[in-house]
């Protein structure tokens, strides 16, 4: 990374509560034929939002009611726990990066409309959204693993092996889940520090 | 720390659950005049079990059965929680080490034979276990804020400010609560590297 070690660099931090993406033809079963979602308030990152619209996900050992899609919606369903919510529902859920679905554990979406059996269970592997003018400016490329570095809060961590994601027009911020800003201390917005680099 | 740098330290790593640490009285209370504690397993501590005795823990926004009583008795009740427990109970929980109770807020709890609402309700702070000996070996002081860092589990994490109580007779061990391990991707038993102090 081409920068000066002693270079701080500060990275807005967001909590990602347990939700879903959803692909028009699972949001059709679950909602009803034609239906749409609905926005119920805008992300940071440009174009998303949390629906209106929720559902429940049910595993063998428990359930989940009012759970937030977000939009837009997406070609495959994804859904986003955390380890402690996967352990309530009964099912061992991957740390996957968003997006790498394959082979991941089937869950069960209940709307108001239907049912859908679906893979896609995932607890979402730690990451930082970058857009290339930040990444140029701070030598950071994208899949590059980077620490943050968590202060202040009463209970420090340093967060290793947070990938990269470089995209244009992008806010950039990490997200972490609901067990890690609890294991770090962290309530609504923090800011991190990136602090080196790994091997 | 008089130690070579390059020196890596093995720490065991204990994940804790939410349990309970219950006073004499308030044992009577909830099970009865007379009860007494039964220990189900021993506990890697000497001294220390899990009991076969449960309670119910209730706060105004929810509630957990079946929560495991640490024996032995102590002089005080202490309820330790994680931070996504303690949202489900719907009551703020700071972060405190064993035993610093003043000030801690109240939560219910229920016995087959009475219910007690008692101060004492908190998420330990991260802490190390260690007996003098290796204390000694490590050149690690009473009350000193050291790193532990955990590597290999897929989601790597850096555990600062944990803190070292040193005890005649104890089995050195990091101890975190269930949303730290889940952070860190701990399953069951884990090793950690003690890496640094911190300033």
């Amino acid at each position: 990374m081409a920068r000066a070690p002693e270079t701080v660099i500060h990275i807005p931090v967001a909590v990602s509560a347990r939700h879903v993406h959803i692909s028009r033809a699972h949001f059709e079963a679950l909602f009803g034929p034609g239906a749409r979602l609905h926005s119920d308030f805008a992300l940071r990152q440009p174009g998303n939002f949390a629906a209106v619209e929720r559902l429940t996900l049910e595993g063998p050992a428990g359930r989940f009611e009012g759970v937030r899609i977000l939009g837009p919606e997406r070609a495959r369903t994804q859904i986003e726990v955390s380890r402690t919510d996967a352990i309530h529902l009964g099912i061992e859920a991957p740390v996957r990066m968003s997006g790498d679905l394959d082979g991941t554990p089937r869950v069960r979406l209940i709307g108001p409309a239907g049912t859908v059996e679906t893979d896609g269970l995932i607890v979402a592997a730690r990451h930082i959204h970058m857009n290339p003018e930040d990444a140029r400016r701070w030598g950071l490329a994208d899949g590059e693993a980077v620490t943050v570095a968590i202060r202040g809060t009463g209970r420090d961590i340093d967060f290793a092996g947070a990938v990269v994601r470089i995209q244009p027009g992008v806010f950039t911020e990490m997200h972490i889940d609901t067990d890690e800003a609890n294991a770090a201390g962290i309530t609504g917005v923090a800011v991190g520090d990136l602090i080196e680099t790994l091997p």
